[in-house]
């Protein structure tokens, strides 16, 4: 089959040609409709510091898709072939403290398909039972494509309490712009966003924030402020992993918010824990993918009831041989969420 | 009356004499018992930059008592004069958005008796009755005089799970060796704790502490990896405001945690959030004051139940008149909890 | 001033003049512009076992209303005169445990303004500051009149997880209605009704429930079991008080789910505790009164931001004079909330 | 190998002699060291209606015990040969809603071992793998043979708050006992508990119950107003069954508290909704099993910490064989915890 591999640790990929593998007993082999490309992949194919400490050449990528179970496990029981299907692509290992305390999404041991083990870009792929997530027809397929990074948002969004609450996204990439969306559809009030790139903004805007902030041309805490009565925001949900917008987040949440942090610094960020953290109270949450599988429940019901329109976050579709136009249209910015077809396009 | 005030913006205080004030319709003025020195009362002493900025001289300071009510307001009910009583000494507004929600303890107009308004190093002192804490008969007079930082001790332990959790407390002062006791009556397993200062470290012991690690000379975070079967402790109670030790005890931390920090470091903190927030799936909560008035109930059946015995943690008894000595033994280190007597020391 | 007041232990009320109340130190005297008829008013009109238990004649009645601030007393210093409001009518003693552990709705000694003290089917009102609530500015003036009822239905929506769940309420009064609005703004898939009265089944539809059923002609549970794919729904919101509707509200619940009990019945209600609520690992929960005072915050920010059409609840307006013709008509059935105007009707 | 079944749909058991059965690829097969027998036991040997709806004979029951793993699957890498283990017998689908919700406690689809399929009164049983719960070194082997019951104890008791909070176990067979001795481990101050047995109310107070009532011969919901003040307790743990003792514990439930259902009522039970759940703000939960695997951690962090002293709940070690005398001595009253032992006892 063809497979979109990392063959050397250096920039770049290389589809190859490779057999078909093998679902174990308790795995499934899965023919890929349709694979979404993540920052994730950006990193692994321009071979950054992160890619070369974690990815082990050759390997193939790719953890984001959808696509038709083709064959079964001998103890798989709840699939059957044909069946469309999505998958949670972090393998937790079932008996660490954080697994046996209902986190299997923080697993001390986890394996991420398409890291650490052979990913999506490719016409198969396989997948433990346990991680197959079976898609509701009323879904549709470019949906189901990009359920991976739509449950980080979710993710985030339920953290802690919505309904009625003023939120703060900062940073407005794929997961920023969801987060809006999902934050509007679960009865949020205000929602504000700060993003230094107009288009992103045009986009938050569209996507359901009623402020979208250039924080490079305004003092967006300060106009956070004087919106909110002086009090801030009650969530504040951090996509960007910049610094100087963490910190002008949590400047903005009132006392006794919460701050769910999902986008990645790349250096230590200095906070004023005594006033951003202590005296105010606040609750501050790492978000690391997606909750195993409450996470997976919610955005199916989201979706099923038609409460999320995504149609805007989309970009191209391409055939799966058409992977370097589409990387690099990535790297060169707003490109939306670019879909893989590895089995072609669907007429 | 006598009052211990703060009389110019200076190091130091003058015992004077000043009239005993009247309460209002909804106060109560209370005859004060027993007095304790807190952290913040020396740093109010020593005239740090801290006070400079918040305390305005002339005022007298002190915010840990107990005593007697001795007459109360034209709208008070709920208590009577001879009553025993301590107080929550924030006072909060009642109307704002974290008052509204439930979280009065981080109020945004919150005034301190003791540092906004004239406070209990006084034979008599002026509380609103929402704040007066009527004391069960079952808890000695001693430990009613240090229901505040006993608050903020079970406040913290109790801002999460508890029972058969792991935990670390770094910094071994008074909140810090409460929390030591206040969790291991409340069923905790292993605790640890991390101090510099020997005598702390053996204080912890006697608080119940599982493991008392010198953290200069020795890899604590090692040690408690190690300890934890790799996995780290599942609650951080931070207690020390120091940035080594914070950065310490995110690293012991396990996925899925929570980390509740009530230290004040005096400058920002780097953080790793990559490593000890996000992909830890962290919580990390600021504790401040104590919850009004969950905290209070809570210790007060701790307390009542015999389940805490802080007896280690107090030094000696002083008339108000001796409080010189009293602020300089506590400045040259480990004298415990000083207990000053404004109207003379009970025999 | 006019006041509709209950003169005697028996059916029917009475227009009386009465001197304008004062407000004492922490009260506020309130001019009432508009006040709206609760199905409890109907039970003190009509003098059933409850009212003569619990009502003390003479009294005036009403407990939903908004107006604005004529008189503040002494103490008071957060609204002035003029000032636009509703109120939270239970008054909570704030000392008794459930006051002190963030309960003050189910406060022991509650007493309710025009149940236990003279209410707002009067010019003017008198209120304790702390239950003040001030109106946004955005939100209607009839919307302002019904935030008691309204804010019974927010709470008993927001008492569990609602983004993504799959819903039952039982019972279509106006409270259930309301409900379902809250739950589909709250981002609740799939809302199923029960309900005979075929008029409130189309309200239901109207207000957004995506089935309203009819258990009298149809086997609702078999129903919604089949719609859920043998499941159940995540919430039971049960504003019936029947004890068939109960019963059948706990079947349809799944395993896991939360019911939240709104609906008050007559008698005692046999339930199947082992397979409705043990083996499922149900949790069910008492909603009373309002959350004092997270549940304000909540339905202000969801009216502020548009996200309630409560148009269809609305019945005629009446100035208070015309009392009679409105209980009249709520008695014999679905008339929606009525407004009584005791100033007047606006032009 | 010799194995305890039930042969036929009556009364009774018998020895017999089957072949040891072998491990599927993500199974173990674990060499019984010692089984104890529940009140489920019970049932099926006694033949009641329930055990003839559910039970389909031949099989071999037991469901309580720890082993050593004797033999492990083709895919199953966390434990090896000869490692000590205990397991949930609770074997959940994996994929339906409410194990994919983080409650696979109540898996719509679970099959119970020693219920459902063959158990652990046998020198042999096959467990899955994730169900395998390795035990501490730490944990004495007859505590490790009773984590089944211990695990319901423990998993009421932390069902919501009990440091600081006063309880009520209403029911003092085995698991009541626990949950007393579980309840003080974790904080809770004053424990009351009703049981009509002497012997048990003795039993009770050997537990840790600061007061044991029996309910024939007290007003125990009295008694128990006055000694909190008229207030209620603040969780009431449900062990009975019995629907006086289950009315009798909302009646002494405090407003805003929890009950937390374990005992299994044989028919409906009427409940006065309005005044002890409605009215009162509650929270009612049904308590099934032990959550998975939280209340395992926990249990053996408590059980490791050397917090729980379950020593009196002991009663005699008996050979399989012996099993005759085992029933009966429990069908006839209090014999505690009777453990058998397939494979010999050890001396």
């Amino acid at each position: 089959m063809k497979a979109l591999r990392k063959m050397r640790p250096q920039r770049g990929a290389q589809l190859e040609s490779v057999p078909i593998p093998t679902p174990g007993p308790i795995e499934v082999l899965v023919r890929v409709r349709a694979a979404s490309i993540c920052g994730t992949d950006l990193h692994i194919y321009g071979w950054d510091r992160w890619s070369a400490s974690r990815i082990h050449p050759p390997m193939t990528f790719g953890h984001e898709f959808c696509g038709h179970v083709e064959k079964v496990g001998s103890e798989v029981t709840s699939v059957k072939p044909g069946d469309f299907v999505s998958a949670e692509m972090h393998v937790n290992c079932g008996h660490c403290r954080p697994c046996r305390m209902g986190q299997p999404h923080v697993c001390q041991n986890v394996k991420i398909i398409g890291i650490d083990a052979d990913g999506c870009f490719a016409e198969y792929v396989v997948i433990p039972i346990r991680n197959i997530w079976k898609i509701d027809p009323a879904i549709p397929e470019h949906y189901a494509a990009i359920l991976d990074p739509l449950g980080n948002a979710v993710h985030t969004v339920l953290a802690g309490p919505i309904a009625g609450q003023t939120v703060l996204v900062t940073g407005c990439g794929p997961i920023g712009l969801m987060s809006i969306a999902v934050a509007k559809a679960c009865g949020s009030s205000t929602v504000f966003a700060t993003e230094t790139n107009e288009a992103r903004r045009a986009m938050a805007k569209k996507m359901g924030a009623d402020l979208a902030l250039n924080p490079a041309t305004e003092d967006a805490v300060k106009r956070i402020l004087s919106e909110t009565s002086g009090t801030g925001v009650d969530a504040l949900l951090e996509m960007s992993g910049n610094p100087t917008a963490i910190r002008q987040g949590f400047q903005a949440l009132r006392a006794g918010g919460r701050a769910s942090l999902l986008g990645i610094p790349t250096e230590n960020v200095p906070l004023d824990l005594v006033n951003d953290v202590i005296f105010k109270g606040a609750t501050v949450q790492g978000i690391y993918g997606r909750r195993m599988y409450e996470t997976w429940v919610e955005m199916t019901a989201l979706l099923k009831a038609g409460r999320l329109n995504l149609e805007p976050l989309f970009g191209q579709r391409a055939p799966l041989e058409k992977f370097e136009n589409a990387f690099s249209l990535l790297q060169n910015g707003l490109a939306g969420k670019i879909l893989l077809y590895p089995n072609g396009i669907p007429r």
